[in-house]
């Protein structure tokens, strides 16, 4: 693939840059010609759905996805249904956006259960899907790693994502594939394999030791152990042709200037993906 | 199981009580009825394998296991076999302390290729088991939280460590099963089953959030989110019935008196394992 090409599937997700509210974000991506932009719901909210959608036209810039859908399980069938309506409203706001990728981070367990917690899982995406197919947007599984089995979802391996997704027409469902959360797993590209055709996402980052906090661990590409550029021929040869999210979450990246960030995103991201 | 089977199976996994020595661990078994020992060979070393062992004779303890041999991939072949010579020692070390359990933390790889580390652990084990045979000695792989998979083990799964044990005689190669590490695994129970025979040790901890270290993160059996009787239980079916060791890494725990830790690690125990 030749550098210009590659570079046109650069999406900056916005939890990269933490430091940059949706407007600064939209500003920087126009400034550093990065053509995609993945949203993440929290940051929307601050100006709301229009100004966001405005801004983001205006700039002429494209939505990759928009973070997040998800956290199903729960205590109780009232929370479990109230999980749903909020991810209705974030179906509402993909498709509104512009986009047609919806990721999902779908939850931890309310108890120590952890079967039904995933049970759960399955159950609160067969409610979404007929409501997100309505508005022509997928609902992509994020399978994240394992260390957050606990506290941020208990879907933590492609085959699970995938086994949930195959129940749908690949046109409803589908995967998400990023290297931080999966990189270690010895049946990866059999799996990526499997998910051909369903994936909805590529997103990068690096793992390097030590690493001193598990949430916000993530470095910039070529910093760390991961293999990503093996990975993104695997999701290619999967018929994943689509935007690369760069989602880097770490606090020093947060503390530093946004335009410095975005630049070495670039420079990293033509060498290591 | 009566309260008093299940505690004659606790073993006191030393680096539970890193604040200790060894004398000072097999003091506080003896003081506090803990009738096993797993020896960590870095403790050992402090005062030699001999006086170890008359120590841990003389008490009446039975060692359950000695951690640890592995650490098998390295960047030269020169030093994968110097990584084979010390894990001769390790099994030397387990037979005369009386225990034919080495536990197997099988390393990190030296490079980005996890592939080809996994081969090395596979290789290393496979140099190592004639060795071991002639001593008595069990290698027990042990399969780390896929967290570790950059710094301290490629083996994460049961099913990685089942697979390789599969290639030797029960007598010879089987696997530990420490619920810290494997909780997550959407195969668990299906893994356990198929382990059947080859469980060579059970460890017990508990996973709580938030994590603020993930090697020194380990909390006491019933503070977290594991399913601990399910598990033991589990085990049991799959013929385990040997000692289950404490082994909780924490500096908290380091931090506190050792009888205090011991008293709470009998208590927890006889609850929630």
């Amino acid at each position: 693939m030749t550098d210009e090409k590659l570079m046109s599937r650069l999406s900056l997700n916005q939890i990269t840059t933490e430091q940059w509210n949706l407007e600064e974000a939209v500003e920087g991506c126009v400034r550093h010609d990065v053509p995609w932009i993945s949203v993440w719901r929290h940051k929307m909210k601050e100006i709301g759905l229009n100004k966001s959608k405005q801004l983001i036209k205006d700039a002429g810039l494209q939505v990759s996805s928009v973070c997040r859908g998800g956290m199903f399980p729960a205590a109780t069938a009232k929370e479990r249904a109230e999980r749903i309506d909020d991810n209705k409203r974030a179906v509402e706001e993909a498709a509104e956006l512009g986009t047609d990728t919806l990721v999902l981070v779908c939850g931890p367990s309310a108890d120590k259960n952890i079967d039904s917690a995933r049970e759960q899982v399955a159950e609160g995406i067969d409610q979404l899907v007929p409501f997100a197919k309505d508005y022509g947007v997928k609902l992509a599984i994020e399978p994240l790693h394992p260390m957050f089995a606990a506290d941020r979802s208990v879907i933590n391996t492609m085959n699970q994502a995938t086994t949930i997704a195959e129940k749908y027409d690949p046109s409803e469902v589908g995967v998400i594939v990023d290297v931080y959360h999966v990189w270690w797993d010895p049946n990866l590209y059999v799996e990526i394999e499997r998910a051909k055709g369903r994936i909805l996402g590529f997103h990068v980052s690096d793992w390097k030791v030590p690493m001193d906090d598990m949430f916000k661990g993530r470095f910039m590409m070529g910093d760390g152990v991961i293999e990503i550029n093996r990975m993104r021929k695997a999701v290619e040869a999967a018929g994943y042709h689509g935007p690369i999210e760069v989602e880097i979450i770490n606090q020093s990246i947060w503390d530093r200037d946004g335009d410095d960030v975005v630049q070495e995103i670039k420079q990293s991201f033509a060498k290591h993906v």
